[in-house]
């Protein structure tokens, strides 16, 4: 995109140092090698962050380039790279995707009202902050508990985004009812089931949408099943917007790398938690058996706060 | 002090200009006038931040240095004095102090496991600083629940400090036990009742305690009435440190006027809250029935974040 643009615009790029972040890649995927194009255009140099995580094609970019007599530097600003395309290397490296949990609090911890009410916990600078994690995912995940209680749009409306991401719809039942609003034109909807239900699933697929059975001997979807899968249909960054059912048993199967929460400055006392987390023997006895995450940044959002916090150790792979 | 040192090092402020937070007092108080000091010292001109906040004597400290011949400016850096001693302004206007409620909690808002382990939540950065916190303040309160499962010191030892301050127990039965480890030689314990119990009373004060009955028509401790009662005590800033319960029933009444809440990174789960709020009526069934708040600043400590959150519009007084 950045050669054709210096073409379009008019300048020749001969001679020119490239800084990418990325290892160019030297195989055909949905575009060319770029690593062609880079020879093409006479680039002398190409300065790059990281090697491709991919250990099947790790350094053939480089070679390639070397090949040809480009001269090539790797490691600046790796850090920060790998973080940008954190998504990326999850899926390359664990086969699975960067899984963000995101979810809407108030200071003490309650995401709705013991009734159930949650709209809105958060101000509409908080939300449309929210939007923009939506709009960066390659896809978002819901369970069918959010789907009957809320029926949500779940999708990205208030900030722009070149397109919808697909929503995957965890739904051990196939209990999604086709006329829900998150059905949507040129809408990917994939729905992750456990008991298979023939009737049920026309009746989606009908409505456009994909069903898949992963169960596990519980009867219910099998959660690391459903990420491999979504690994394979090439989901770098998963958001999380559900209940706190799910948000349990996500994080107690060890599956989320990170939290994405907002803040609302208020008390709301008794009410829904965060996420339904019991140790598999019962309450914690130490707190040393609390789930340990890391803070990674902290903004003000309008009135509210953005906290960023990475389970401890889950990007280290 | 400022004119002691000044002396004491042998510089003369004859003809210098005081910077001064609060209008200097013309009455005899734990010191001399303020103004007598300041105008034996021929200081030429005093910048003061404030007016005296009592209104029976706001005014006479800037008349009295007039009248000796000294120019006065009033008004610089209000905004700032009046934070430093909102205690001391809540106390003079409101005839009650700045109750500020402090809590540790785990990100999902849980301040102890459902057994009622807390010992330790956050890390020792946090509670250093929480203890830099009770320093400054005029008295701690607990709760005898707090008492009872715990047994704690309640003191300052993480920081230096020229002394202990007073503890308020709010104990309805009188049931904090004389040997509780919050006795400790020099240090004033404030034990608030609401049932009479001259056995419990007079063991109690054989330990240093003083006892104050101050009953509510339900027979518990009228938090309000021992507000103003310390307020008289001269308490400026109330440091609160207890269980739910307790905070619950400070915040449901309306007499907290900031949180300092330290939250750690981790996920509890199952367990107790940072306060019991039921409404009057049951559960909340609007969410704007939620105790609102302001946040007023957000610090990392070691792992932790501190958030200070203002009660909202509590300190429009």
């Amino acid at each position: 995109m950045a050669l054709l643009d210096a073409a379009a615009q008019g300048h020749s790029v001969a001679g020119a140092t490239a800084y990418v972040t990325l290892e160019p890649c030297s195989h055909h995927g949905r575009t060319g090698p770029c690593c062609d194009a880079l020879i093409a255009a006479g680039i002398r140099k190409v300065v790059a962050s990281l090697s491709d995580p991919n250990p099947l094609v790790a350094g053939q970019g480089f070679e390639r380039l070397r090949a040809a007599g480009i001269e090539v530097e790797v490691g600046l600003g790796a850090e920060e790279a790998r973080e940008l395309n954190i998504g990326f290397f999850s899926r390359m490296i664990r086969k699975t995707p960067w899984v963000r949990l995101k979810a809407a609090a108030s200071l003490d911890g309650k995401t709705a009202l013991a009734d159930g009410t949650s709209q809105w916990i958060t101000s509409e600078a908080a939300r449309t902050d929210g939007h923009a994690w939506r709009a960066r995912a390659g896809a978002l995940l819901t369970g069918v508990g959010t789907v009957l209680e809320d029926d949500p749009r779940l999708d990205v409306r208030l900030v722009a985004a070149p397109r919808q991401p697909p929503l995957v719809v965890v739904d051990s039942q196939l209990q999604t009812p086709p006329t829900a609003r998150l059905f949507a034109p040129a809408r990917p909807v994939w729905i992750y089931a456990a008991t298979p239900n023939a009737f049920a699933q026309s009746a989606l697929e009908a409505r456009g949408a994909i069903v898949r059975y992963v169960a596990n001997p519980q009867g219910k979807v099998d959660l690391a099943a459903m990420l491999r899968d979504l690994a394979l249909r090439e989901v770098n960054e998963l958001h999380v917007e559900a209940g706190h059912k799910l948000n349990g048993s996500l994080l107690r199967e060890g599956l989320v790398d990170e939290l994405l929460l907002y803040l609302a400055p208020k008390f709301i006392g008794e009410g829904l938690g965060i996420a339904h987390l019991p140790n598999p023997a019962g309450n914690l006895t130490r707190l040393d058996q609390a789930l340990a995450l890391e803070f990674k940044s902290v903004e003000a959002l309008g009135p509210d706060l953005r906290i960023l916090a990475r389970v401890a150790g889950r990007d280290r792979f």
